[in-house]
């Protein structure tokens, strides 16, 4: 049993990581990850994920300044509600873009010719799914290997994907912060500093 | 690195499982399973997963005859274009509801209170890819314990939903087939049967 509790382990620390340490990622940690990823299940094995590392000033500089618009507009929409939250939502640290060595975007391939659209013609979104587990697999695999992953949703997709100039059929799924973790804990960011907790299992399953 | 190298094994063998053998899954092992897919990564913390085992003949019945129209439209719309992979994908097996134990649909409910919005403003379909990853984090809990999984989309998500009878604000995410599998094999059920191959990473990764 030792495997399965070393799993269970990995699945309970895995979180969110918002904070980094300067040290870079090397090239072949990052590529073994990168192909491990690419074994994630996929609809009709399509393998539609599309990753793209992001190194360039520019470009970052175009998804930070995307993430500060929206992470205002989210505060200001609290604000306007006159939110008791809204202070503490200002205080938390939402993302690790400023301290990331490496920053990834994940896109899928709309419609790809790979898989011959099989299992995919009443559920389109499989598609996307797919590639969500395969940024599952990414994020396992670099925490089995001490690393941190950290998932930017506060974004405007049509920003980012304008500012990584890549196909138009690629639909963007999220931005992604990676590097060696600052802090490493069980209790989830945003339980730490007051915002939300964890609920018990029970009321999510239904028999 | 024994741990990291039984995980890649993990990730290599996991397979999409459609055929079972007739055994049935310890209720003891499905609950520790589903407590182990809750600890997924979710937008804001939200847990927006909604797990519903399915065990009533009536309502597997109605899933099965969703799945038999819809996997009968997709043959016939590839016979209507002359498609030369018809007879192919006609004797594809691509779903194992007929053996498979354990039937469970997992839906995302679409706001969830829980989480208070965080994360999820510019891109609603996170609450969505939160779901998808409880349903791999399931996946690969469940492989770690040798039993397998198959995931169902061919399938018409309003009449899964209304068959069983959730609330409407739950999407409909996908169907899933649990229990002992018939064989294991590192190939993918579709590689092995000639309708699609991995292909090599390096084509998805854009640096």
């Amino acid at each position: 049993m030792a495997f399965q509790s070393r799993l269970v382990d990995l699945f309970r620390w895995r979180r969110d990581v918002r904070g980094f340490k300067p040290d870079s990622v090397a090239p072949e940690l990052l590529d073994r990850l990168l192909d491990l990823a690419d074994l994630a299940p996929s609809v009709g094995l399509s393998q539609p994920w599309r990753f793209v590392t992001v190194d360039d000033a520019v470009r970052r500089a175009a998804v930070r300044a995307s993430f500060t618009a929206c992470n205002q507009a989210a505060l200001e929409a609290r604000d306007a509600d006159a939110d008791a939250d809204a202070g503490l939502y200002a205080r938390l640290k939402l993302a690790g873009l400023d301290e990331a060595p490496v920053h990834l975007a994940v896109f899928a391939e709309a419609e790809p010719a790979q898989g011959r659209g099989l299992g995919r013609a009443t559920m389109p979104e499989t598609v996307a799914y797919s590639a969500v587990m395969a940024v599952h697999t990414l994020w396992l695999a670099a925490r089995a290997e001490g690393l941190g992953l950290g998932w930017v949703s506060i974004l405007d997709p049509l920003a980012v994907t304008a500012a990584l100039d890549v196909p138009q059929s690629w639909v963007f799924i999220g931005y992604f912060c990676l590097g060696w973790p600052s802090l490493n804990s069980h209790t989830p960011e945003l339980e730490r500093h007051g915002w939300e907790r964890r609920r018990s299992a029970s009321a999510r399953i239904h028999r």
